[in-house]
């Protein structure tokens, strides 16, 4: 029966302890019984085996458990329950890795994916992208609609939704739409510049998939989303829609699976699991921000949506916090140009408002 | 413009800590901008205000935070998004409570509840139910079907699939429930006992959908579901949805909310959120068990399914682990009769079987 192996981190204070909470999630993983009352082919073939444990750095240790195939059955859900599904109960486990190629059937990766979208909208491979969030929620469609603009004027590659602005009654999404796609358009015609709006169409699974067909419809570029607010799946199922928008990953409420000593790794959520998943963009807390993730974890963040992977194309690592137009040559010295480079709410402060602000950060990030 | 307060339980220092930690929040969960760009309007009614703040045992400060209605627009997701949306990033604030009457239109509750499903299947107020799982995956259908209908035979109230068994190459989801389908009816012609079985229909979103209708129509008598492996507003779906089928609700996927200082509490998410929802049964990790939950937080649980809360029906809160019958009358004089105990690896273990062994559970149960 062919296997594939997950490596775990497991947080221990003796390599004994480790085996006996390896030896409870190889059973409590699969077939969630005591061996007693197990026959031994069960055992030997349904059960996870032990592949390898070892101490890390103390108190972590390394675990590889490798479990059948066709635990999977055919579904993420499924795959993400044999990953962290009773397990996520228990604090000291976490997942590091996968043998990804014994179980790629189930993952397409981005649609477009870095490559795909520098072809598409003519970016040149030698430079970043800039990313923007349309915000803050209470203003009016019109209100947004006239920001986008001025952002647009000023030369950004996306424009973006705010992940908090869904469906409230100040900017509904049909009326944000049609405000930010002709905002686009117009600063098109006049500047000959072509940024990219991205509308939030984060909602239940159904309306979202709707929000995803209208954005298409009404001429958005893309779309960002919080996968973990609406089920992790909805990547996969937006990544091969007929519509065919490129998509931005939020991590709004994925946080409690990487913030523990359970749930995932930030390398292996943000970049393995939603590339795999189909996430052309991955937008994670950069440090130096808001946020908690640190100058390693981003820099793992970053590899792993960029480094060879099955045959998936690459997302882009999408850091925001801490990026401003005064050092982005700093940021884009340490990640590279591989990257699309969130700013906030630096550009607020300029004193001649959001398009010049749009314009100085554009010029810095090319190096004009 | 309506306000609804959330109350936070803050990990801190220091009063002044908790202070800022909690002013972060109110802006990071409603407009995600620095003050200083914010018009004085927006920061007076769109941001989120500190209607409380007070030590509670060290390091705990117990913050309320009122939000706009409006901000959450018409959508679960929504909500999920202003309670734990980027915040969860930041390991320190934990949901602990809601003021649920200003946004219940978002909500419906248990469609049939505790007292419906009493009703509905003859069950005396006098007594608990119990419930045990089909296990272990890579047993075929016609094998579950069997164990099925053995312990249909024994007595037992409900008998689900482990959440495990999804559809697997083993066990079809299609054959399975045909197969315990037919199990329980032919027990229920020998025995003149009814059980319920009920399938767990963890898949995509839309696949559960589909099975949700499949379970109904081929005779099931409820689901099992994952609702953090499918999306949380997956609930909210089935419960409105014209099948008309219970749901039993299992915590897979959902512990790193409730393991790390913020995400919910338990009692928040397992009894509230579930329950408001449409869980007819929350299943829990009980004390004692495999896991890591306390006594004190399986009671707060308990309560959360059970005390009054707005106009929505009770749920069966649904303790699992470290129940068997020679310890039943224990549990049941713990937690009382409202409860639906899920009995497990225990009943593998009896000389003469599983129907005796079910049989034997089912008579500590109802003190026979």
């Amino acid at each position: 029966m062919e296997r594939f192996k997950v490596s775990y981190r497991v947080k221990a204070s003796t390599l004994r302890q480790a085996q006996e909470v390896v030896d409870w999630v190889r059973f409590e993983q699969s077939v969630e019984l005591p061996p007693d009352v197990l026959d031994d082919a069960i055992k030997e073939t349904i059960v996870g085996q032990i592949e390898e444990l070892a101490e890390e750095e103390a108190p972590f240790y390394k675990a590889v458990v490798s479990f059948p195939v066709d635990l999977m059955g055919d579904e993420i859900t499924q795959l993400l329950n044999v990953l962290m599904g009773n397990v996520s109960l228990n604090a000291a486990v976490k997942v590091v890795g996968l043998e990804w190629e014994k179980i790629q059937d189930l993952f397409r990766g981005p649609r477009f994916g870095m490559d795909g979208l520098r072809a598409l909208w003519g970016v040149s491979p030698q430079r970043p992208l800039s990313c923007t969030a349309l915000k803050p929620v209470s203003s009016s469609a019109g209100k947004l609609g006239k920001m986008c603009y001025e952002l647009a004027l000023g030369g950004l590659d996306i424009i973006k939704d705010d992940h908090g602005i869904a469906n409230q009654p100040w900017a509904v999404f049909e009326d944000r739409l049609r405000a930010c796609t002709i905002a686009v358009k117009r600063a098109w015609e006049q500047s000959g510049h072509r940024a990219h709006y991205f509308p939030n169409i984060t909602a239940t699974y159904e309306e979202t998939l709707f929000r995803y067909q209208r954005a298409a419809e009404l001429g958005a570029d893309g779309v960002l989303i919080c996968p973990h607010l609406v089920g992790l799946d909805i990547l996969k199922r937006l990544s091969a829609h007929p519509a065919r928008l490129p998509i931005m990953a939020h991590p709004a409420f994925s946080g409690s699976l990487v913030q523990f000593d359970g749930g995932f790794s930030h390398a292996f959520l943000y970049g393995d699991l939603w590339r795999a998943l189909g996430a052309d963009f991955s937008i994670y807390p950069n440090v130096g921000g808001r946020f908690t993730f640190d100058g390693e974890v981003c820099e793992a963040i970053n590899r792993s949506c960029r480094q060879a992977f099955l045959g998936f194309k690459k997302s882009f690592p999408t850091p925001g916090g801490g990026i401003e137009a005064k050092r982005i040559r700093d940021w884009i010295n340490l990640y590279g140009s591989d990257t699309c480079f969130l700013v906030g709410g630096s550009l607020r402060r300029h004193p001649q408002g959001l398009q010049a602000a749009a314009r100085a950060f554009q010029q810095a990030l090319q190096g004009e």
